[in-house]
């Protein structure tokens, strides 16, 4: 059998960003530090820090033993110095079911955290459920100072927020697919590379006639994504058929009915997400449609349910966890005065598995 | 094609209460309140709670409507007359990394946050990653006056959380397997439900002779349903070998090798987590096991990876959202004053997919 790669043993939470950053060598980090000298990594943050909370003698003993093992503060631990809560703030408007079965979110929302931990902050974390009472919750935490900034997801055309908390004077990033140029600190994770996996990988099958089933196109995400999709498509000679999506289950396997059911269905289809593409999995085995040989299906976002779907579900890593990793630096250093700063998330990596194949003739 | 039950549209966040309750009929809540006299619900709720912050005449809009539509507040709409900072603290010890992948968890905490949303309170959320740093963070956030109390989950022997919490006068509300007389609020859902459910179920195919791969022993609920699964096999006549797992996929894999590649291997395989019955079930397909023909499968806790395997595995839906708000409700009674607080969890239910059939014979 195939161990599933993401779900394989030695990610721990010792770890830390050593092994999910991809780099070999372990980063000596704060938790080595309060381990090794058997204190909490409050202190050893205190003491990193120049703040008050310690004996002068374990600060003395904090700081040899980092000079010792040659331990670098991050840009957080830095930051943190200008932090005034050890808090940053999320508020999420989706319908907190969907959120559940997700593994975007829960993923990115994990490495925040296991970042957050490193340097001994926390979480504010709202599901208003509905797009527009976030605002209120937004404008409340930053007017009773209950965060240092937050980091903001599912960006929409002109969206208020950013304003918001710019007249607020409150520090914010944008998990984002653009960079236009309103100062707001942004991650930014260009649906343009996705687009390319996707294709060359459908390209060199032979596919020249696919479908698109997006999320919905009020999100600025999923607006680029069908356009970038459908550029790219057009200069290789591909037609794509977009479809507007909900990233629900039953959406999904609807969409992937009326595709397969209807005059010439395409020999590909892409979905917005994992539970759609294990929705249209499902409906195309169910019509006895052969995948890969007579309908390939790829997923935008992995997770263990593309990886143990079987056939299993070729996909896009996004990183996730990185990439809440990277957001949660990127708002510590915005917090501490850096501007304009845009960076680019960890690039996305294609997982070929069982439902890709060459296009049927 | 089947349509899963718990991935199916309409359980959207304005049904509330109502639909992920059970009931039938629409509740009334504070979202419905503030939609229909268009203004926030943090207005609403400061108006039912006779707090500062609105007008005498939106308090008398507020409360005219309510009465109109017969809006009873829950228990924490009037337990948070007695909330200093609207906030709950939640700090979970385990892997994150392994938490991003359990449903458990994930659906839980949307349970608690649909609820705090309701009653415009908030989550502070802190992932340790290790047992023993979580103490640290109880007590400042505890001494800071951050939260109005805690949800403590994964409740070990002797859990040194629950008198640090009482001596420093913060209530907590424990989500237990058991009720001991330590005057903590607690949650309870007792294993015996659910080896009972699992139990009749074996029995009625025909299963005498089973395995149960477990979470670590270390938890108290792993502890209880280990001693449960026990004594009521053995008053069936029921052989039950108890295995120590992890959680983990690799475990479940490599644990459910050993068992099929052994001598006498069981006739069905009870598993402690979804992700361990996933890899149980891709184990057996990869040996040439039937499922169910020579080995049943099933899962203690379900979720969309139970349900969308193929064949699709039988598991507890343990009401995890549910539990979750049930939950944060008792927390907020707790805080109010009551003591010696002890609830039923809601019931779980069996569902039965095609991974369980009649015993080999």
């Amino acid at each position: 059998m195939t161990t599933p790669g993401s779900l394989a043993g030695g990610e721990t939470a010792d770890d830390g960003p050593a092994s999910s950053g991809g780099r070999r060598s372990h980063r000596v980090t704060i938790s080595d530090l309060a381990r090794r000298l058997q204190i909490s990594k409050a202190s050893v943050s205190y003491a990193l820090n120049g703040r008050a909370g310690v004996s002068e003698e374990t600060r003395q003993r904090v700081l040899a033993l980092a000079d010792e093992l040659g331990f670098h503060p991050n840009s957080a631990a830095v930051a943190l110095s200008a932090s005034r809560t050890r808090t940053i703030g999320i508020v999420i408007a989706r319908d907190p079911a969907l959120i559940s079965t997700e593994a975007f979110y829960m993923r990115t929302l994990v490495g925040i955290e296991q970042y957050l931990n490193e340097v001994d902050s926390s979480l504010l974390l709202r599901l208003t459920g509905e797009y527009g009472e976030d605002l209120d919750v937004l404008r409340r935490w930053s007017r009773q100072g209950r965060v240092d900034g937050f980091i903001l997801f599912d960006e929409h055309d002109d969206d208020p927020r950013i304003p918001l908390l710019q007249d607020l004077g409150v520090p914010c990033v944008v998990v984002s697919s653009n960079a236009p140029n309103d100062h707001a600190g942004r991650l930014i994770s260009s649906p343009e590379e996705t687009v390319t996996l996707l294709l060359d990988h459908l390209a060199g099958l032979g596919h020249r006639d696919i479908a698109h089933i997006s999320g919905p196109f009020t999100f600025v995400h999923e607006q680029l994504r069908v356009r970038m999709l459908h550029e790219h498509a057009e200069r290789r000679g591909i037609r794509v058929r977009h479809i507007e999506g909900s990233y629900r289950y039953d959406d999904g396997a609807e969409q992937t009915r009326l595709l397969l059911t209807g005059p010439n269905p395409p020999t590909a289809i892409v979905l917005g997400n994992d539970l759609m593409a294990v929705a249209s999995l499902r409906v195309a085995m169910d019509l006895g449609t052969a995948v890969p040989g007579e309908v390939s299906i790829l997923a935008w976002d992995d997770s263990p349910l593309c990886e143990l779907a079987r056939p299993g579900i070729t996909a896009i890593d996004q990183k996730t966890m990185e990439r809440g990793r990277a957001a949660a630096d990127l708002l510590f250093r915005v917090a501490a005065g850096e501007t304009d700063l845009h960076e680019e998330a960890p690039a996305g990596e294609l997982r070929v598995r069982e439902s890709t194949g060459p296009a049927r003739s």
